[in-house]
């Protein structure tokens, strides 16, 4: 059997310097456990418009296409903020999510035992805090027609963007939502606007709708996104897996992935249909951004970048072992103090580099 | 002169409860204070709806046109949740936002001193914040055509609703964000998605433009909305005042509000053009909901409605003063202890009613 294939995809801003930490792992991989992967790398975002004047290369769509699994960095970056909608660096990621198909976004919102404490919220309101929020990727107000800016009739401009939702696509993305619940806590809680909003009544109804007829099992909810958003701050712990559409998904799993004070920490996958070889079509990236500040200084933390390719390993490998096994490594060295700048208190000591915390996850596979 | 005139619109759930406190400190200001306000009454959201068979009347719309303020309970409940969506509680609420044009909400997120140990925040994070959300109210998703639910091409249904905002709706928002500014900390921060959404992309240009032209003494930064969620979360007391569009206020304001602890005590105003008397448009509201579990039962916290009337004072009757007694007098009761049963702790005594409270406010005022 062939070697399961990766391409990565660095970006801009800290996205090289993560990546280089994760490219260690994936050596090990092939040394000590005899796991193999093809890796092709390219260029995404900023750096693709720099060398392309795209942020998506046609090319590297096309390797997407035909890779197994894709693992990204970060995009965008200040040099970046004043270029055509049509070009921003963030392009090349919705270019991605839309053709890759991949409707399914799993981000995680788990607090580490270690860094519980680097939370706004109190320590029994978010430790041990572990839920996971399914947001719809390729659909809503984030790809639908129309959209653009037009003269209006006094004179001015009119800004238009449709949210747009079939019956499809929210069963699809709620089937993913239902199964993941069955291997955690077995609870979904779906979240909308159906009190304001016809595509909020259409999605309330079609997850009802899978889950009476496929997942009568799991213990279904139903809240408005205003207050899903109150509830995450109150308590989170309520909730197991939270099923929403791309624009309340984007905020609201911002907002938990802060609560948890781990957010430099936290992983995402983005999963497609299951493809003739099994696995989906998927990209994995951390949740953290491209974080231009700190850029090139060797500060920035690889562990959201790391967890992003267990997360690979579990959905795309079926390697849920060697998952939970880089995962633990990563508990271990937090346990054992280890700590990026990012995760000290100001009077907190000496941080170690990006490199150190790579190398530290290493020794302790 | 004539008298100033309120609408009263208690509606459902617990609204009548806190309306009835609210009603007794009107009493007090004709009586202690020789301004008396011409009251009337009237249904709206579910109770209209049992009576009329329309969650709001058209002689009550009328009515609203014609008074100075408006000053509503709360609209809903489960009785009503299989409604259709065209005669749900809520339509009431917004057909009157829509008709009396009240295209900026205001929404103090206030962290009463008192009550710090409410909040899932740590208290050095939450304490003494005082924020200003100012949220468009008569336009974006909410409003925007074509919407509803169709039969799509795959033998389902689509869900639609348009985003859509105009250069003239955007800059009358904007500019009562900078005239509150210029009251309080002078700051102004814009959240959109202008990374994803035209309408966000002239969202960012006209706020830009009405501070350049007409506000450039106030601070103007732009922030996505998601990481808005992130950062009221990670440090909220970065922000003075921030403006956004319909639903993301929604959401980032009920959020917000959450994160002091005091939920159940803010008020919200929502204010339109001022008119040839010199009075802007105004409904104004608690931000709480109908809390149809509590209703009836004496057990609903009157001061978020108490506060709301203070802001009437404030934005249409100029009685600032007043106002701020009103306000004063909330804080001096909950100094001594005062407490509704949402204010307690597990394990915190007995909490006082709803009369109680209002009478301790009426007595401290
Ligand atoms: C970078 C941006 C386009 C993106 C989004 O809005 O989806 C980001 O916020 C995310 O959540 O992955
Ligand atoms: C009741 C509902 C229609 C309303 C809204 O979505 O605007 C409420 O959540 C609010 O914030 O006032």
């Amino acid at each position: 059997m062939a070697n399961p294939s990766l391409l990565i995809l660095a970006g801009d801003g800290i996205g090289p310097e993560v990546m280089t930490e994760v490219k260690k792992i994936i050596t090990w991989f092939g040394t000590k456990r005899g796991v193999h992967f093809d890796v092709t790398e390219d260029l995404v975002g900023g750096c693709a418009y720099d060398k392309h004047g795209t942020p998506l290369h046609d090319d590297t769509m096309a390797r997407a296409m035909q890779v197994d699994a894709v693992l990204l960095g970060a995009v965008g970056g200040p040099a970046y903020d004043n270029l055509d909608f049509s070009v921003k660096p963030e392009r090349g990621l919705l270019r991605l999510r839309k053709e890759m198909d991949l409707f399914s976004n799993l981000r995680p919102a788990q607090c580490f035992d270690a860094l519980a404490d680097f939370s706004s919220l109190k320590k029994d309101i978010i430790s041990g805090l572990d839920i996971m929020i399914v947001r719809e990727l390729t659909s809503g107000v984030y790809f639908g027609e129309p959209r653009g800016i037009f003269p209006d009739n006094e004179g001015g401009r009119v800004g238009v963007n449709t949210q747009r939702y079939t019956t499809n696509e929210i069963r699809r993305v709620a089937r993913s939502a239902f199964e993941l619940a069955k291997r955690r806590g077995n609870k979904v809680c779906s979240m909308e606007k159906a009190n304001v909003m016809e595509s909020g009544i259409l999605w309330r109804e079609e997850v009802q709708w899978v889950h009476d007829h496929e997942y009568p099992e799991v213990e279904l909810s139903h809240m408005y996104a205003d207050n899903g958003a109150m509830q995450l701050v109150r308590w989170p712990k309520q909730f197991d897996v939270i099923v929403t559409d791309n624009l309340f998904g984007d905020i609201l799993s911002d907002c938990a992935a802060m609560l948890t004070g781990s957010l430099g920490m936290l992983p995402s996958a983005s999963l497609g249909a299951v493809q003739a070889n099994g696995r989906p079509k998927a990209l994995y990236e951390p949740v953290h951004g491209s974080a231009p500040d700190i850029a090139g200084q060797g500060k920035a933390n690889p562990i959201a970048c790391i967890l992003s390719f267990a997360m690979a390993l579990r959905y795309s490998f079926d390697m849920g072992d060697d998952a939970a096994r880089v995962e633990k490594a990563v508990e271990t060295v937090l346990a054992n103090g280890a700590r990026t700048a990012d995760l000290m208190d100001k009077d907190g000591g000496t941080p170690i580099s990006t490199t150190q915390m790579g190398d530290a996850i290493l020794a302790a596979l």
